[in-house]
């Protein structure tokens, strides 16, 4: 039986309204049903995925200019920072190039907002992982009115241009909305309250955020069907369980490098001669 | 029994002479003898390790700011890249920055010679790595004499100075040389032609450096004693037998953030109050 492509599962549909309250955060629609058979299919994945990375790299070397740029997005807690120690953990780590993106600095608050996403993209042969990334600039910034609404509506052009300027670089973006429930999210927050060891992840500012739970979902809807391109498409990933959600998104990996068929280099020197030489040494 | 000190046993006493050629690169002084076991307990102190970067990163963001600094230096295929892959991996990649040293870039020759590395240094919280590094200043350029012979004498001194102020500022910094033998270097090499997937790291140059390898082992020699400081060790690590090398730099880290002892920051907000907010949403 040939393994249903995740990708086509989780996809957004170009120019499709976006429901995600017809979403089950806690859905298992392909793949392993339950936990220990997804864990271990994880595991399974790894050695593939770094031995693409490994071609990736390689083909890097002699001027294959490709790259592979994750984009994490989703609500507190819903597992950016998980899927970068569990999915992308599985990388070589020497190839990867991971940025989170906070608040943004006055310095970069002074420089149109992809300035600072430019400078943090992946080199050739690279996997780049962005934990936030430029969307934030269209949706805490709508739900929170921090800029006009005008200067929002053009923001979604303006991302899609970039996008598409990134795939025409060789950039393999591949954009996960970690689909996390309320409920879930309410669990998690209290299992950092209850763990000190986990305190400095909580900001009494997440219970603020989590009561405007609406009008980021609206927010994020506006940017997956407004953002999902042919060039840059969005994949929508549940994320109540843990387990899961990494295998969808190393499935997704997966298939996005395999597509990609990165091709280790041929020598540029005489095989032979070198082995004698160094037989000779 | 209590586990032997590992930075006791490899790292080079200060301002003693180094003899290289006295320290068996295939040896497993302490620690487990074969491969299984140490295979083993690497993957044993994978978790330890990830848990104590946990709390340095989170200590970080309550102000403290130390880090931690790997320095990488060795022959060609010493296993600089393969301790990146199998003990750097063992962290959490989202805290780790790993910088890979090249020749240095015009821009990079227009500056003095550690502005590339202080650029490179890890923050606050995080893990820093250095595959080659400032040394290549005083190893390459003294065999190949790159620079004038009174420019280079000056350096160690420069670097001494360079590596107390990272000290000063909170670095932990662990200098590890990868000390591989001559035909255990020639293996590596033939191996990597005799596999096509593998040419892309071979370079015939790789064939001139291996002819000058006393040279070499005297640049390293000197830099070991001249830069072997108590704020700023060096560690001599045996190469030949992979596995051995991951577990020798698996428990220096260990050892060294296990002095460090981070501790997880304390809540600075009401962990009731929060937790009854939760519950009303």
């Amino acid at each position: 039986m040939p393994e249903a492509r995740v990708r086509d599962v989780f996809r957004v549909p170009v120019g499709k309204p976006v429901d995600l309250a017809g979403v089950d955060p806690a859905g298992t629609p392909v793949g392993p049903g339950g936990k220990a058979a997804g864990v271990a299919a994880t595991a399974a994945l790894g050695p593939r995925l770094a031995a693409l990375q490994d071609r990736l790299y390689a083909a890097s070397t002699a001027g294959d200019r490709r790259s592979v740029l994750l984009i994490l997005q989703g609500m507190d807690t819903s597992g950016k920072g998980g899927v970068v120690a569990h999915v992308v953990g599985q990388f070589n780590p020497s190839g990867c190039r991971i940025t989170a993106f906070k608040a943004p600095t006055p310095e970069e608050l002074g420089h149109p907002f992809l300035w600072r996403i430019r400078r943090a993209l992946p080199r050739p042969g690279q996997i780049g992982v962005f934990d936030r990334s430029h969307y934030e600039d269209v949706l805490i910034t709508r739900v929170r009115e921090l800029v006009p609404r005008r200067l929002l509506g053009r923001r979604y052009g303006q991302i899609n241009r970039f996008e598409q300027s990134l795939a025409d670089d060789g950039v393999t973006v591949v954009k996960v909305f970690l689909h996390l429930g309320f409920e879930e999210q309410r669990k998690r927050l209290l299992a950092r309250l209850d763990d000190p060891g986990k305190h400095w992840k909580f900001h009494p500012g997440d219970i603020d955020e989590r009561a405007l739970w609406p009008a980021y979902q609206h927010a994020y809807e506006l940017a997956l069907e407004r953002c999902s391109t042919d060039a840059a498409p969005w994949y929508v990933v549940p994320a109540d369980r843990k387990w899961y959600r990494n295998w969808v998104i190393s499935r997704l990996l997966l298939e996005h490098l395999e597509d990609m068929a990165p091709r280790y280099p041929a020598a540029d020197f005489d095989v032979a001669e070198c082995r004698a030489r160094l037989l000779a040494q």
